[in-house]
């Protein structure tokens, strides 16, 4: 897992196949095939392995959020693998579950006619999805840019507008509060 | 560029390479290059094309999100082409002034120190298109294992749980409805 890692952070999704991830790891393509039967199922293993950093039960929505989010950037490309993984069904956790039991914790019952604790959880987990799939497409495109002409990557973040992660961390925070103003009416 | 959105349609994203698309117009790839230097500038192009169903004054935040919903699910891998265009800054429009437009309109000048229209512009923004990020990224798993075990899509879209294109856009316009309440606070 750790190699399909390494892989990822250098090369990023696009380029991680299960021929390149066998040749890395020095064995078999058919080896790696009886571990993952298929890529979806290797990127499940992934996202599971970069969400372990998140508790299902941090004591707040908003928590759960921050955590998210902390999760999903250590990793490059870690948005668009998690939802991959979400998308196919290859996450053993159910993590609109887990904020919605957050959130039915925090909005009491008087809320729970009104809004379903299920349907806010999935909203603040698409903003949360969108903040940092937008984010790590600007960071893609700088490092591609910075590939192919082999300047050093600060200055093409500086120079493509890709907003330092501490201040995307700072709008998704200020986001969630918003939503969960929203949602607490 | 119809070429191009109809092998969008057929392949997806990952399968839309300038050299496929240049064997699709019958065209050297040369006489390609020469209209869009690099796949990023055609995705540009594309991610304009669907844009055009988006006024930029449709009289609210929430109307103009539905159409943006509208476009992003008009064609296979939208969301993902257009966040790839804004990120590479390959879009004429900017997706975040104009709804920053309609929410100072709409907020009133009371709201405007305790929330910048822009903030809140690009947390509506970033609902949207990790809404439809989601959803796409769902219907793409059941085309591919539509595909890989030749059954139909719309079995395959149920037993995945995949959502309809009309619930999706009532959760988005109900989530839409949250946020902008958040705001309005």
């Amino acid at each position: 897992m750790s190699t399909a890692v390494d892989i990822l952070q250098q090369y990023g999704l696009a380029d991680l196949t299960m021929r390149r991830l066998a040749r890395a790891l020095d064995v078999a393509p058919g080896a790696l095939y009886w571990h993952f039967p298929n890529k979806q199922a290797l990127l499940g293993g992934i996202a599971e392995s970069i969400l372990t950093a998140v508790p299902a039960h941090p004591g707040s929505a908003a928590d759960y959020c921050s955590f998210l989010f902390d999760a999903l950037t250590s990793l490059r490309d870690g948005a668009d693998i998690t939802l991959a993984a979400v998308a196919s069904g290859t996450l053993d956790r159910d993590l609109a579950e887990e904020v919605s039991a957050e959130l039915s914790a925090e909005l009491g019952a008087e809320h729970s006619e009104e809004h379903s604790a299920l349907d806010g959880a999935k909203l603040l987990l698409r903003f949360v999805f969108g903040s940092v799939l937008e984010l790590q497409a600007r960071q893609s495109v700088a490092v591609n840019l910075g590939a192919s002409v082999g300047e050093q990557k600060q200055d093409k973040d500086q120079e493509q507008g890709v907003p330092s992660e501490a201040c995307a961390r700072q709008e998704v925070v200020l986001g969630v509060e918003t939503i969960l103003r929203g949602l607490s009416r």
